[in-house]
């Protein structure tokens, strides 16, 4: 489907219908009295299609979760949406019945301003946990946000701006492609940087956990990520399609193996590229599950691209290590090997040294829940996505390799770290990064001022 | 019991009968051809008992392990033993049969030096992981530290400096108290500082996970623990006593979250301060049950206060915290809340930066996989020890505790954490550290030194 696909310029406001914009109302400072959102401009965003959409959402499965999620995972349920209020600085987690209340009447404001039902608004939120929200400030930037609605790539960077927290970068993607002779456009905005090990779920029930495997852990930054699409698709379609496009991606991403409280990922699809509507179960089946796949396989993409760029932007990271575990007896072992690896301490930190200690990686795979046999174990690294793979440990034996050709393939800023447990066929891949001094001074806080304190 | 119990001068050799020798013969330097013991003057230790000991062990969790935890888990099972050998710079973990070879002969060589049989000599690694011991270097070292052997306070400390890798500083303690009228004593050496969180077990199968409990994760400096005691106790009851005393100690630490393949306690218990022998299940119980209680209490302390050694000297550790969960539902669940905390990135450089902050706690509280209750939890600080808490969060709801005073309850080098989820009556504590830039310093290696690079 690849070779279909094309990159094109701008993110949510690319797909038919869809207008954004961002705002800066303070929200950060006047919830505290001091201090201002390190590093975003902007920290209010509209996004909001022509027309009703579908609406499909993936959310924390943190128990202790925000209000904008609650609300959300109720709203969502219904299918159908037409605008997005996000914002950043404040989490509005913790806040008891006023936080439900703050983002219920945000919705109303943002309603209001846009002339749509309250129920078809929702909201994605990120910041300190704990702080009420100052409303006076919500509602002058959800007016001025609405007044400033536009369809240009400028309108949705303002959007991926707003909602940056520690982010050193605005990530956003659009990508076009064809559906039976229909051009169909898919955009994305995300931000993260810390508290990142999503574990997202569409009914916000817990998943039940494989027997051995290692409950999700996650963000303090959180993970938010709004997906736009023109395609036509069923609201239950475009769930199952989020749902497998984040198992993919946002799911298998860790920047420090913390699980935020508001991560957040909402798709809306407004159906203006005129496409034959897609539904899984079509009495057409054959040409709508080929325009399914094809939709399916674009919005992978998309999610996956937008999810490595949360990993490399993670707060203090200067590696990219991505996690192939082969060879596991089932896919919960291969998880459970992948992140073992990818949140233990010390490979971390060897990665961030550039040392390829392969004793820290097969501890680190002997704690994990996973069935390992020191004996079986193959350790190697390659450049990305290449299957030149340099061994450092074959079968529990250090390799031939020398100590110098370890060293220059973990020294790069990107490389897959390749483990085969060579005891089934299941496999696992993470997103994984290093863990540095920065990373420890960035969040170590300064206690000098509270709002600098993240939730 | 405490008020009976004394501390005494010295630690292993102590107890009646024991005698001790710590030397250097260069195991890490050889072992690479470069570098050297990082901090320890001395690198191989023998510890002696006079006459054949009742012994017990507890070794890793680790599905990968080192040489000589194989070794000592088959002879521990035995229930005698008369001496041990141990030694740093190399782990002997990873190292095929070769390593088991090079642990059997090791065993040989003290047996030959201290005319015992080799079944009753036991082995302690820790060090690099992957790396075949440079054997005539052992041989010497062994050599020369039976020809040493004394009883003197200086004789263990020998032994206590021996054992350290990057530990900063010896680690020992010796107790007298009395069963019966006899003089009884116990002492013990250990040693940490990085990859600790073990999960140590009698029989080296891995315990059945509790249904929602995270699994342990642990060393790669590894811990080691060598205790001795005078007191006449049947071997069975002795590995009772140190089960017992390992889970409410070593096995209830953590510094990085990562468990190495090293970790190991031995207990050995050689009669002779001459109380009547202590059996679990004794004809005359009620004598025997007061004197077992005085000498598993005992043995407590001694654990205990090692196992928080380790903890205050952690790698790059700056604070130590003692984290304490009440009102779980089981105590898997308050464990696991325990370690979900003690474990989480974001709350160990909250630490680190004397920050209160209860975001990034509920947080891990929400995603660790114990049953939380947003609107129940508490969350407070108090002096080490103390009831007097400070709360910064009741029943979901920050306090009215000023930022002020809260800053000032975690600015201490050693604070409790106190934890409520108001759910049940099971509870939990973990002794844990901050994440410091120190940390990440020490542990992202040299590359430039492959001897500097820990298993």
């Amino acid at each position: 489907m690849k070779e279909q696909l094309k990159n094109i310029r701008g993110s949510i406001t690319a797909p038919c219908g869809f207008r954004a914009a961002g705002v800066f109302c303070d929200i950060k400072r006047l919830g505290t009295g001091k201090g201002s959102n390190k590093g975003a401009k902007r920290d209010l965003a509209l996004i909001v299609s022509e027309v009703p959409a579908t609406v499909a959402g993936m959310f924390t499965t943190n128990q202790v979760c925000a209000a904008p999620v609650k609300l959300c995972a109720e709203r969502v349920k219904k299918g159908t949406a037409q605008a997005i209020v996000a914002y950043s600085g404040n989490a509005d987690a913790c806040t008891g019945a006023q936080g439900l209340r703050d983002a219920l009447a945000m919705t109303q404001l943002a309603a209001k301003e846009l002339h749509l039902p309250a129920a078809h608004v929702l909201v994605g939120s990120t910041g300190r946990i704990g702080m009420s929200l100052p409303m006076t400030n919500v509602k002058r930037g959800i007016a001025e946000a609405a007044s400033m609605l536009g369809q240009a790539p400028e309108h949705a960077a303002a959007v991926a701006e707003a909602i940056m927290t520690s982010d050193t970068q605005p990530k956003q993607i659009a990508v076009e492609f064809e559906l039976s002779g229909r051009t169909v456009r898919i955009g994305g905005v995300c931000k993260g940087a810390g508290m990142i090990q999503p574990g997202l779920s569409g009914t916000r029930a817990r998943p039940p956990a494989a027997p051995n495997a290692r409950p999700p852990r996650g963000p303090h930054a959180t993970m938010l990520c709004f997906l736009t699409t023109d395609a036509a698709i069923e609201a239950g379609t475009l769930q199952a399609a989020l749902q497998e496009a984040v198992a993919n991606s946002f799911n298998r991403i860790t920047v420090d193996g913390d699980m935020s409280t508001n991560d957040t990922v909402l798709a809306l699809a407004n159906g203006l590229a005129g496409n034959r509507r897609l539904r899984a179960m079509s009495r057409n089946a054959s040409v709508a599950g080929a325009d399914l796949a094809r939709f399916q396989s674009a919005l992978n993409q998309v999610a996956v691209e937008l999810a490595q760029m949360i990993v490399r932007d993670g707060e203090g990271v200067s590696r990219f290590v991505t996690v192939r575990v082969a060879g596991a007896k089932t896919f919960a072992d291969a998880d459970a090997a992948a992140r073992a690896v990818a949140n233990s301490a010390l490979v971390k930190t060897s990665w961030h040294g550039g040392d390829p200690n392969w004793g820290r990686i097969i501890g680190a795979l002997g704690y994990s829940p996973a069935k390992v046999v020191e004996e079986k174990v193959d350790i190697g690294y390659s450049a990305p996505g290449s299957r030149q793979v340099l061994y450092s440990l074959q079968r529990g034996q250090a390799s031939q390799a020398t100590f110098k050709a370890l060293c220059a393939a973990v020294d790069a800023k990107e490389f897959d770290l390749h483990i085969n447990l060579n005891l089934g066929n299941a496999s696992a891949r993470i997103y994984a990064a290093d863990l540095t001094e920065a990373y420890v001074d960035f969040n170590k806080g300064d206690v000098s001022d509270p709002a600098s304190l993240g939730g």
